[in-house]
């Protein structure tokens, strides 16, 4: 249960078994940096490139195929006062015929104001001069190495994590993801200082930050989908296209989890499901949309966080 | 801005241009009852049937096509202490290839306590017996007779509302549609005593109640797709298959608004909605999925509530 | 068995329980007109209104809700020498980030060379002057009263018909509707004087025409999507979004009917249609998509044509 | 332009920069062999391993990222006298509700007679002892390396071609595929003997094969997804979920190819895809479907075949 520092100085845009930068323990931590989605720095370097620059991997000593790792995000500092988005919503989530609303898919910067704990475009269009959004740092990307020998483009996700927006992978967001090489290779990056749900301007507000992050190997849940908690829910994610495909996911990972890990019977765990579930879009914009699946804790007969 | 009582004694299960049963004014509150979904009124008897029959129309003196209609739900009383639910999740919710972690789509009773303000199934599957879900009334199914001259199955919805099945129409939400009919012609019905999001079980729990609303025409707002508020949001309603499709009809109908009424550029617009947009899937059962765009009061620039 | 001359003088834009303009007996034949689709007939007078105006409803004698009806086409006379379509591809069957490839959706003359059996652009754009496509002709829509009561826009479909805008559906094709009120009450208009698949510019070439079908009673068969044949195929069309669902109602409806009518097991069903099914994607432009599953008679065992 | 023997004693299950295991010249052949999807050659022995594994990658000597590179199927033979199936159809190609129809997704037994050209299961359900189908030979699987580094399974497909399981890919097609690596590294296996639309059965009827193809590199055309051409007709190919998506791609690619290679305006090019387009759908099973776009090289003013 070591602290490690790891300063990283190369970067991968796949999600695949390249060689570990890092070895670290079952129930280690590790405080590192990420790059921004475009390569950059806090220093304004680039010394990645895009789409989102990965640090690591990172090699979990013990973890095997068929375990789960669970990683817990404990940390996320935002390391730089600037930040980008784009300033047009993406053409597909508006109507095919409503193209006339979106202007230019143009980069623009952001500053961040740590010490106020607010953004704000740099240059304000006309009207919203005194307009700022809250800080909600989270981690767009990250994931273990997929099954099968793949190396997957970090635009995209799939059942091994990846590049999937979630809002929710703030700090006290703890996920659990099934490992399919040895030593699971934990990649991570795409910091946003913040982000509507479903990204649907392409970017949250792009930066570069440090992370403190945790692992604990799981040997008894290796899951078909992403699984995870914050202190006051359990929830899934599917990764897929279209959303339809996503909600099928992750709502058939949570009846498959209410059903073995609390044992709850299909009508049990349909009843309370029915009544009491919740989603959220996290992104409608990378290759594979996400959409998590949430049930309160407090919802669930004999929960005990 | 009369109180009316309206009693109903008869039920449509299209939305449509049917003779109106009940005239009122601009500004006029209305306190009337509702069937559930089959057909069953407070007292066990089956005036209506099957899908979600509504009471009205109600034809609102002074509204004409081109016109919006704002409907305010006061209050919505539940008057019987039962209501149903299937016990399943339905089946295209979960991955095609998970149909075995469905049970059967029986119909099942479950107890609505209004004192305690809980509801839980009549006869509780093993482990679940000291679980229930927190009452949260809402209005699964209203709307407006729609453009064309359609008689449209309550069973969906389109622009004009209809079964949208959203857990966020409860009391104190403000919803405006579109006129296409004189007098608006306005329908209700289909209560739930709670839904979780989703309604992924096919059904919230369906009950029979006493929904108090109010209308106010609106000479200057004909929305494309539903706009309604909260006391702390503002929300568009897209209702469309897919999820994908519906959460753009919501998207277009939300850069619209902002641009048409709050005076927001198009950039300014994206750039709030990027940063701070929410979505709730409202269902992804019915015919027509409804996905509603939220965004905070807070968050818009020079709102005032 | 009589052979009727009909000439409409009004016309609905919605296909419902309409007063019927005609009554004819099961097996007779009508020979009739229909408008194009904004209305306009072959002497360039615009009796109807966009969109699709249908000539109709027939009541067919003896039709019960719970029957079929087989409608026949057996001839489509054009009777004009104009047409129009849009010029454009519609704006959702290419890339959303395509947009730019798409001209301004403006309707354009097309002239109809009925000796020739062809059609082209009255303006042809430059390179095109010798371009011109053969004449096919098809009924965009037709349909019967659908199920509940509904009266539902002829610019979408559903199990009842209504616009499939299917190429497929020309002189000799034979269709299977359900019927759902009393006497039917059959649609039709919308021809187009040829059309490609999809329907990707929202239009074929539009024009008015005299049509001659037969309709038959069927008191065995009410099938839950459209049926049909050709001398060479039998076919199942559904009528949804998105194109995947509207994909599996055919399929669905395919295996049903082999099953069914042709006595063969799941399994042969399953083994037949896997190495031998094509699909015709008739439209995918209106509000439900249609999406046909095509066998080849010779490929279904003991098939009798 | 030599034609080469290459044998494989190794094979890949995901597409990527793997090391070649052949090096060949810009207009050379090959004729090699492939393995089923399982991994079984003609002879019974199991070298590879599902899901398709793949003959390759033949390095392309000249190929660079940037350029296109022109496969041609020259020949397929099926030199097994068995294949396999599954049984059933894909729960997803039927409707959610209608799961009932299907059986259990068993392998299933074929035989292949080459000398009468076709093919029938080895255990013929009930009243098909008769029934048979011809052969089709088709190359289920084929590609390059993909963009960015990524080594993608050959379950999936994406724009440098992979599992589309189009049954038009047998002799005598041509497809151009992007280049992204040096060489190309071009893979193929997966033959069906014969395969239904949309390969809803989840499998064509799955052979070993020897093919002869030939790779023409082209310094001119890199296309966006897979073009290609038999004797009577121009095609692009769109890989994506949902169908819709897919569709969406193969439309872009058309449009894009008739304006820039064939000289046509976009509303040229609108007017004749909008009335002579024809689609396929490919595949409807695989985590990427393909829909295919047609024209018939007659229906393109100026095509020189």
């Amino acid at each position: 249960m070591r602290v490690h520092r790891f300063m990283p100085n190369m970067f991968h845009n796949t999600i695949g078994a390249h060689p570990p930068v890092f070895e670290i323990g079952d129930g280690d931590s590790v405080v590192t940096e990420t790059l921004d989605a475009h390569g950059y720095d806090a220093r304004g370097q680039q010394p990645g490139r895009s789409p989102n620059p990965m640090t690591g991997p990172f090699f979990v000593s013990g973890a095997k195929p068929g375990d789960g790792l669970r990683i817990r995000i404990n940390k996320i500092n935002l390391i730089s006062s600037s930040g980008w988005t784009f300033q047009g919503l993406a053409s597909h989530v508006v109507d095919p015929t409503a193209k006339m609303l979106l202007p230019q898919r143009e980069k623009i910067a952001w500053l961040i104001d740590n010490t106020g704990g607010r953004a704000r475009p740099k240059l304000p269009p006309a009207g919203t001069e005194s307009w700022s959004v809250g800080l909600a740092p989270m981690i767009g990307c990250f994931g273990v190495a997929p099954a099968g020998g793949q190396a997957i483009s970090t635009a995209t996700s799939g059942p091994y994590g990846g590049n999937m927006d979630y809002r929710g992978f703030g700090a006290g967001a703890e996920v659990l993801l099934p490992v399919s090489a040895e030593g699971a290779l934990f990649f991570l990056g795409d910091v946003h200082a913040a982000q509507g749900a479903g990204e649907i301007a392409g970017t949250g507000i792009e930066t570069a930050a440090e992370i403190e992050f945790s692992v604990h190997i799981d040997k008894a849940h290796a899951p078909g989908w992403p699984r995870g908690q914050t202190p006051e829910s359990i929830f899934t994610v599917g990764n897929a296209r279209p959303l339809d495909q996503a909600l099928q996911h992750a709502t058939t990972e949570m009846i498959t989890w209410l059903m073995t890990d609390y044992g709850l019977s299909a009508i049990a765990a349909s009843q309370i499901m029915g009544q009491t579930v919740t989603y959220e879009i996290a992104n409608v914009f990378n290759p594979a949309y996400s959409v998590v699946c949430l049930i309160d804790k407090k919802s669930i007969p004999g929960h005990t966080s």
